[in-house]
């Protein structure tokens, strides 16, 4: 997390964030984790309706009824957002994306990339990330973060007094204090959002879901969803799509996949191709998930059966190769302590970025 | 409230309520409100996709785009009843039924009325309600309930002692303590539950409703609705449609319709007749407000423009009348003082219904 800013302004929660506030992406980012790719705006995307339907079974915690009608919907759908809104859900701070996309009217699958559009150069941003312990978020309510993180990212104490002390005010996701530092709170991946279930059937759901991508193809107009990106990343770049399908992927094929885990932020865990096929009857020659996949060890996180191309790495087998796992934070040098209060949330990840051009002192509160 | 039990056991609040908890019924119906009609499992009911249409947009606080493609749906679909859920929202404790709807395969409006189906007797139950204030839902935590409301309905004090008390355990409508006495809460109408917004945009909501309600009657095939009475009542019994229909409405006409107020269960406003038409382009000669309506005096509550035939009563104009108002509870005989904790909701109505045939101590609880 190395960005850029120039300055910064407090904006309503509620609107999600202002042009100004430069911070707040970059938390929100933090936020998603290391594994999510938010699309930008004006970029060209495939929006895989399938992947929006998997989402869409997480959240309500029911299968798709096959035999609902499919709209004649293609597969994946070339889009141009143009418009993203990050926010995060009020109760669990799910971090979520309002994107509007508007369908090409050719529909043809490019044959060459796009230009990639150039972004505006930006100043380092500060940040560190901490895995929440139950001491953590005892009712003593603080915890200690590395001398390294707090020299880093945290205003500097006035060591002529007896015992240095201050208070930092914080923004999380949601708004609340002005300030120039932020906080947000990260919950382990698959843990999933209750929802109340009383507004409409969860059938309803996904055939209003589909019937709005087919509208909008049809009528050449606009349409919004909710991007859950840390659920389903069913809106992929169309560079990162090419890329992904220039690779010819055959069963026996050796791959590599980062994932988030417990004590690091992402890890690699290899396996191999096991079958190249449609998931879905309705979505033929679909790209989605159509690599079935076996993995080489057993691991303490849920891992998918099927992956799509964009997802994976592929290697050469030839060379044996060790998956590439970072350092586990087990730094046992001396801590300057902070009081940040924190919510109960064993087993969740905060995360605070900064912005150095402020020195304002204030405080880390999370709503 | 005046209706009738032979047995009751707890059930999971969580799947509604089981066949043999008839107490629930009662209280749902009694936090329902007096205006609230529920149809019955295999009754014929019109549904009126138009009535969903102002759930939904009530729901998400988003006005329908009258440009999404209606499916051609007709503006009523005769369906039977094939099952009904009574539930309540586990935040708010709006009452809503999620009800299981088989379109006809015969559309065509019947000319006679259906059979009505016969009930099974049911004993006596005795119930109150009454309105909550601030003092009500003080610190203190507890309420005044008239003195015959208590013999009525609560379990006989042990007057031999110093100062008789006794403790109450009572359901709500989302279960808690087992027991035969229940207490429910009541919102004033047009308070809306707040809703998280970000599983699907409104407008996918909107094309799911009206796409499977079409899919249903193509393929006749069942479909569910969550039905929000106190929001809008789009489901109405077949014979009470045909009624209704059986008187004509011209412009001029009087009439009379029940409304919720503050300080009494209904109260009849009058009014005129001021227009006969289309409410929707989309949907010609559809009777779903089809009445454009002045009315006579202002009120403190909100009142619609325009209203359905089913919802009124006509009268002749040369007979003066009264608007007929219950007595409001005014009673200033002793009171017996019972403690009842209740959630600090001023403005609510806390209802209660019990079984006399039981006589069991228990708790009124409210989650």
């Amino acid at each position: 997390m190395e960005r850029s800013f120039s300055k910064q302004k407090s904006s309503s929660p509620s609107e999600g964030y202002g042009v100004e506030d430069l911070l707040y992406p970059e938390l929100w980012k933090a936020c998603a984790g290391p594994l999510v790719d938010v699309p930008k705006i004006s970029e060209r995307v495939y929006y895989f309706p399938q992947g929006h339907m998997e989402q869409l079974e997480a959240s309500t915690n029911q299968e798709l009824n096959q035999r609902i009608p499919m709209f004649n919907l293609p597969s994946k759908i070339l889009c141009r957002v143009m418009n993203i809104q990050l926010l995060a859900e009020q109760e669990t701070d799910e971090v979520y994306a309002q994107i509007t996309l508007m369908p090409e009217v050719d529909q043809t699958q490019p044959r060459s990339l796009d230009p990639c559009p150039s972004e505006p150069p930006r100043p380092t941003v500060h940040s560190f990330y901490k895995v929440l312990t139950a001491s953590d978020t005892s009712t003593h309510g603080g915890f200690s973060v590395l001398r390294k993180h707090a020299n880093e990212c945290l205003p500097p104490l006035d060591m002529t007094q007896q015992t240095p002390t201050q208070e930092l005010v914080a923004k999380d996701l949601h708004g609340g204090e002005s300030g120039e530092l932020r906080v947000g709170v990260r919950h382990h991946v698959r843990q999933q959002s209750s929802m109340p279930l009383s507004v409409i059937s969860s059938q309803s759901m996904h055939l209003g879901v589909l019937a709005t991508a087919s509208h909008a193809v049809a009528t050449n107009t606009l349409f919004a969803v909710y991007y859950k990106p840390r659920t389903s990343q069913f809106i992929i770049g169309l560079n990162k799509y090419l890329e992904a399908l220039n690779h010819s992927f055959g069963v026996g094929m050796r791959f590599k996949m980062r994932f988030e885990v417990e004590d690091s932020p992402e890890k690699r865990f290899s396996g191999t191709i096991t079958g190249v096929e449609d998931i879905s009857p309705h979505w033929e020659e679909s790209k989605w998930r159509s690599l079935k996949v076996q993995w080489d060890e057993p691991a303490s996180i849920p891992r998918p059966e099927r992956v799509s191309p964009w997802e994976i790495e592929t290697f050469v087998v030839s060379v044996p190769m060790n998956p590439v796992q970072p350092l586990a934070a087990k730094n046992k040098r001396p801590r300057s302590h902070v009081e940040i209060p924190v919510p109960e949330t064993p087993s969740s990840t905060a995360s605070a970025v900064w912005n150095p051009s402020h020195n304002s002192h204030q405080v880390t509160g999370c709503s």
